[in-house]
């Protein structure tokens, strides 16, 4: 069994939130490992040394993080050499490591970080590829203890070394391959009905949900010793639950839904005005968040108020007089207005009540509208998702872009 | 000390991040008490119950959430009684108190409900004030051990009580009071250089620095028996500190930027448009997530092509041209632009290079001009913060709603 050690003072005191257990657990996790225990302990040498030698009695790894820094209260070092009755030693190897890394930062090594190459004798240091501090392995009694600095960032970079490791140590299966499938307008449990039944039955293949408002991640991952075998499975696995969930996959490649809607616009030579009323700039930041997207996104309007959607949009007042600005005419010309204001190929429109103010039984909290204008064409779509004022404009915002990517592929919106 | 107990296969595997921990540590250092040891375990009987046992020698008090629900695989009622020899029962004072929820929530009690009041002989039921599942507590040979639902909303609804009681139970002070000022403009390194030695010395009153990019909250808190002394020690610390740190605190009440913006815009009675380059809408997307927003928001230009910036905001061709998009005088035009368009009381602008291309020699990325048109005066103020897409945007639109908070309050733009 694996267990994990997370070391710091201010895991302690709640200041800083621990990020690194899940990370290496959901890593173990899909590399078919799991994690027995979780602890965290302070920065002290003897709260460190008692976590150490306090394993479960079946803990065959233990995985530390924290307390390899420069500085004085910085003791996991000493607490590991202390455990295991050995001395420390500046490590050669890790110095080396240390020296090159500051070389290729172009800064000189400062003394105080010669600590960080002081480990216990006789353990291996683990290379770390984004910062300067090594990590260490020290085997004893059949146990193996892995080091590594608290930065997430870091861990991140160190933590494949280390399941690579475990799996050779374990004799398992060395190659991990895996892709993530983001999934739009089912949440998890119609997913999972699905595909109920319906996945190959592959043991080395493992599929993790992973849903984080207002979407699902499908995580695939794949692990063996035959790097072909890997792919045709993945690719399998991919193209079963492609069958099944079809068009709510919206990206094969782990991107969000703003990159997908950007690369289809850049693929098109296309142009998108958005005009946004509940949504009160979200989709334009969303759009704006991905870089190059200065080439598609030619200008938006955050039309709050009536006279902003008639001046800017040319919805005749008539119109919000007659249906109310949310509406399915008022959504139609707000999109309609942006896209000939703009003199874009594409105009997107959201336009409803984010609340906690302004429902009314008719139109209720969470009642929106989205056009699409496209070349030939407007579709406009009612839809209902009550919640908090952020989760509706969160939700208008991604069924907004998601309906674009539907028109764009040339499906009608259903 | 206090430990504390995690449980939930769902941690260990990494597939939910643990965050009742580090909210019930947090809680725990502001009044004063400290966590020795927080341990995560999976919902097994037996790893829940070697996790009961296996204590600290000097643990007295241990907080556990999770394994409350009403599944199968909810199992830490049945650990903690194995734990300490006792009976399952029903608990007719968790039945009532689950009762009444279920009729505040005007729901009928579904019979699978019943096991979550099914709890360890002898214990003490804890109130839920959010949720249907009980707590309890377990006193056993001087030691305390608390146990709450996973939720959490329903750990942080919980915390408090377990606080107090821990705090009674040690002799302590029981009155914990807080208030957070949040800070925009300094880090947490010059803050604390610019209290140094200033603070007044309260032994019951503790400062808390919280940084999350792009500001750091200062949360005091202070604890005692007598209610207005600690109101008189809370207000000296505060008076203190805001003389120290000044306009750099944009809130004494735990207010976003955003928040603080739409007041004092509403206390004026004053509206706001705003045009938007290298933000691309995050500006106005934080100002509209404030719910009563479209009192004050009138509308917004995000103007990512020079030809929007044009027929939008009436900027010159001839200025682009000179000057460039992202400069002081296109700044200005856009501001001046926006409030006029919109004949509201204030524009707002930012210009500038969010990167990750586009920079130059002379602009690099993260170059931004922010502009404020306010009655009778326009500022702009040239900033460079270098950082990815994302931390520049978000950095810009900060700086642009703190420079608007600033005009509003009749101060210049240092």
């Amino acid at each position: 069994m694996i267990e994990l050690l997370t070391i710091g003072d201010e895991l302690l005191s709640g200041r800083t939130a621990d990020t690194n257990a899940s990370f290496i657990a959901r890593a173990l996790t899909e590399a078919g490992l799991s994690a027995g225990r979780f602890s965290s302990v302070g920065d002290g040498l003897e709260d460190i040394r008692r976590a150490l030698t306090g394993l479960l009695p079946d803990t065959r790894f233990l995985i530390a993080t924290g307390g390899l820094g420069p500085t004085d209260d910085d003791c996991t070092a000493q607490a590991a050499a202390a455990t295991f009755g050995r001395k420390l030693a500046v490590s050669r190897a890790a110095i080396g490591t240390m020296e090159r890394r500051y070389r290729e930062f172009g800064r000189p090594m400062p003394d105080a970080a010669k600590k960080q190459a002081v480990l216990p004798e006789g353990c291996v240091p683990i290379e770390n590829p984004v910062g300067t501090a090594c990590g260490f392995l020290i085997k004893d009694a059949g146990r193996q203890f892995f080091f590594l600095p608290g930065v997430p960032e870091e861990v991140h970079a160190m933590t494949g070394f280390i399941i690579e490791h475990i799996l050779r140590e374990c004799g398992m299966r060395q190659i991990i391959k895996s892709r993530t499938l983001k999934v739009f307008g089912l949440w998890e449990s119609r997913i999972q009905e699905l595909l109920k039944d319906r996945l190959p039955d592959l043991p080395a293949v493992a599929l993790g949900f992973y849903p984080s408002f207002p979407e699902v991640s499908l995580k695939i991952t794949a692990t063996g010793s035959d790097e072909q075998q890997i792919d045709n499975e993945l690719l399998l696995f991919q193209t079963v639950i492609q069958e099944h969930v079809g068009d709510y996959i919206y990206s094969d490649n782990n991107e969000t839904m703003e990159e997908v809607v950007g690369r289809m616009l850049a693929a098109q030579g296309a142009s998108l005005a958005v005009a946004e009323s509940c949504t009160g700039g979200l989709i334009t930041h969303r759009l704006t968040n991905v870089p190059g997207s200065s080439a598609y996104v030619e200008r938006s309007f955050v039309v709050y108020s009536n006279r902003a959607k008639q001046e800017l949009l040319a919805v005749p007042e008539a119109a919000l007089a007659e249906y109310g600005a949310v509406s399915e005419p008022v959504a139609r010309l707000m999109a309609e207005g942006a896209r000939k204001a703009a003199g874009t190929v594409y105009g997107l429109s959201v336009t409803g009540i984010a609340g906690p103010e302004g429902g009314s039984a008719e139109k209720p909290v969470g009642t929106f509208f989205i056009g699409v204008a496209a070349p030939g064409q407007t579709i406009v779509k009612k839809q209902f998702f009550p919640g908090t004022r952020e989760k509706i404009k969160i939700m208008s915002s991604q069924m907004a872009l998601n309906h674009l990517r539907l028109v764009m592929m040339g499906k009608g919106i259903e």
